[in-house]
């Protein structure tokens, strides 16, 4: 009934989404399981809201962005309310915590993992579909809550197999660097120039900074970017401010303990590190690993105490042929003001949003994903249609033993078959025609061996001549067989 | 930034979507990796499709239903194409089928889980998010791939712990019935009202089926339902067609062949259900378990071969009061119209979805989910916050160890903590203040036994005293103690 559309329609996908087959389902859920596994180790639970939310309930702007237009799928419910698909996990989660109050445990402890989506010009890294990897403690103002989630992400990254010099951990904290502005006086409506400022550190090095913090700066294209119009003084504290890294945890508190002076914001944000840093040494997680960067602002105008990035620091290549650090996979902060939009209240949340789809496209770049190479069915080739239920009988054993197998369904010749098999990753393929049966024998080829000959053989015979391959064995034999194969 | 919403926002769901907490997604995540376990092992590789896709290319209409409005959640994208949630698995594999065709192998067996989306009026079992769960052979005209679907949903019910006695899978073929309206001369514009008729039989009884295929018939309540308009020998042999089941599939294929008598379509039909027949015998599926049933007539205006349905057929208490048989809970069929909307090309298919909500519910109804009760972590209680990172340490060694742990990171009494860590299903609680940590000690609570004697404790000391449920012992061998009361 389907007479919908008219024929003809042209089979394909709105740009930025995508189609994901079997070798990429299986690793990217292999990925999820194994974060889930080491979220629900550190006591966070599961929570799945729905694709679909209330518009004015979700709020119509993307975090870190102050763009009023776009960025949401939405469209008019029958009461012609608005209705749109999830941008991220974090507006669901605080529409959770406002709507169940009491009913939930306090802390309120979840992680989930969904797709989200985002109307957004698809580009060739750009999806409008992609999954998110959350966890959050809402409802916990302790540092202890920030040191964890430095924790669960470092755990997460080493049981997916990425050895810890590989990746870090970066935590910076919002109320330091206001701390540090306050002292020096800088006024509030000219902070976020200077994390503007700060965040093209990356591109322009500290001088190219401290010019955008000061008067304004002249690209090389000409272009003329505005300044933040510090005085000289200013800059220069702020210049020593994203200067604090380095080292040990500790140093870097006792730089930023002095640039923050007397500010109360700033030494709060100090204090905040001071006990973060306390518990890290607690949970043995080195200055190496987790490190305090001043440098670090993606995200500082959104969340209102510790800001976390994680990152992998194994070089990759570029699509220009560049050589660069793999670079970030997850991002995530404290967030006070999760419900406030709907009951005013502060609330202390913090918690942080992995990747998906960077990770695993780093997991995949360090082979590190399963080799899914040769890991579908055994397939049970059909050399005489008449004997369907002995074939039958044959995966129904291996079934049984728990391998996954399946008769060949097509309609198609012995060749056909093998290059479907070989198209499927088969480990095996079992043939049998008149000659086996009458003999009580199949015949058994190991595809893990046989790869690279698949291609150039033509018919029975010269399949019989590759030995080392394939073999006769007894049809009673065959589950053993099979099984001597897969787990050699 | 978060500014686009108004304060005050009711943080609401729209009707007919729901929110899962750690219970409910843990139960269904189990339930849906316990399916994909047995697709997997039949042969089958997962695919995902995104949530979006063009409207046109899904089809505008729902399967088995003709209504051209609705059904859809449909916007519009930048570029004025017409973008919509898909409404079940099928469209999206059908459009995969078209558009990679030589990429993938022949046939092609995919499973495919995740939610889809109706715009329907949302009611007390009906959603506008729900999950489903399909497996289809695509390519494949074989009668080895309908058996097989019969062969997987067996697999999976009985590897979700459904004893075979609690199921069965009824199986139908439309060209069957086209042979036996063909045979008494029944117009092919008439076919829809017969099927209608049949569809009855649950509610109406074979005479009223007869009523419906005659003249029509008058409801108790008055209101009059037109008739087929078939003649009375003609609907007696609609009346042997759907009473033509019974005891064994073999005769039932004896049955139905004489009722199709020499319709070549009907031929067909019987010879197809002939050959499943011989292959479910060697599967070992006895006629109890897989039945062919004439009276399955839902999807048959949909599918073009074979139809089937599971339905669990143990007694559950409706929301009336009254007993009846669980039902339905998967359905699917063949369907060789797959990509015909696209190249105009037959290419056979079959397979099945799985109701994965409607299954959960099953699941639930049976006591055949995990019991969740005390699954949550182990919550060290914070007696002494200046000893946070002595607590952050014990949870470290439990989580090394693979003990879901955490510390309370809430700041109220121990009163509070145990309260929470109840909610939160914690198996056990560990309590250290200065006390302990003056002997080197720990006490650790027995959450399983203690559950009756929470709620009325007021303070440590008659904490202390509950000698059944909590003990003192030693740091040293805190792991070990847990992971003791875990094993019990």
């Amino acid at each position: 009934m389907r007479t919908g559309t008219e024929l003809g329609a042209r089979p394909h996908l709105p740009g930025g989404f995508q189609d994901f087959f079997a070798e990429d389902v299986l690793a990217r859920s292999e990925m999820i399981a194994t974060i889930c596994r080491v979220y629900e180790r550190f006591g966070f639970a599961p929570l799945e809201t729905p694709a679909v939310e209330y518009l004015d309930v979700l709020g119509k702007y993307l975090p870190e962005s102050d763009e009023a237009e776009g960025g949401v799928f939405a469209f008019k419910d029958d009461d012609r309310r608005w209705l749109a698909l999830r941008y991220d996990l974090t507006a669901p989660l605080s529409r959770v915590v406002a709507q169940y109050g009491d009913g939930l445990p306090v802390p309120y402890r979840r992680y989930q993992v969904g797709p989200v989506w985002r109307r957004e010009k698809p580009g060739p890294d750009r999806f409008r579909q992609f999954y998110q990897c959350d966890f959050d403690t809402v409802g916990s103002a302790s540092p202890a809550a920030d040191a964890e989630v430095c924790a669960v992400v470092c755990a997460a990254l080493e049981e997916l197999g990425i050895p810890s010099e590989q990746f870090e951990v970066r935590v910076n904290n919002r109320k330091v660097l206001n701390g540090v502005l306050d002292q020096i006086h800088v006024p509030p409506d000219r902070h976020l120039a200077v994390l503007r400022a700060i965040d093209k550190l990356d591109r322009l090095g500290v001088e190219g900074v401290v010019d955008l913090l000061g008067k304004g700066r002249q690209d090389p294209s000409g272009d003329y970017a505005e300044g933040a119009g510090l005085t000289a003084a200013q800059s220069e504290a702020v210049r020593a401010f994203v200067s604090a890294g380095g080292d040990s945890r500790g140093s870097v508190i006792e730089r930023l303990s002095r640039l923050v002076g007397d500010s109360a914001v700033g030494r709060e944000g100090v204090n905040e590190l001071s006990n973060i840093n306390r518990l890290l040494d607690a949970m043995g997680l080195p200055s190496r690993l987790v490190r305090f960067d001043p440098t670090v602002v993606r995200g500082l105008g959104y969340y209102t105490g510790a800001v976390f990035e994680a990152t992998l620091t194994f070089e990759v290549t570029d699509q220009g042929g560049l050589s660069r650090s793999f670079g970030s996979i997850a991002g995530g902060g404290r967030y006070d003001d999760l419900v406030k939009r709907f009951t005013g209240a502060e609330v202390p949340a913090t918690g942080l949003s992995i990747g998906v789809d960077r990770l695993l496209a780093a997991l995949k770049a360090l082979g590190r994903t399963n080799k899914t190479r040769r890991t579908g069915p055994v397939v049970v080739t059909v050399m005489d249609s008449d004997r369907l239920a002995e074939y039958q009988n044959m995966v129904s054993e291996l079934r049984r033993s728990g391998i996954a197998a399946e008769i060949y369904l097509g309609d198609r010749g012995l060749r056909a078959q093998m290059k479907y098999a070989d198209r499927r990753g088969a480990p095996v393929v079992i043939i049998a025609g008149t000659d086996e049966f009458q003999r009580g024998e199949v015949s058994i080829k190991d595809m893990r061996l046989g790869t690279d000959l698949s291609s150039d053989i033509a018919d029975r015979d010269e399949w019989r001549n590759s030995q080392r391959v394939q073999r006769s064995i007894a049809r009673a034999n065959l589950v053993a067989a099979v099984r001597e194969i897969l787990t050699q």
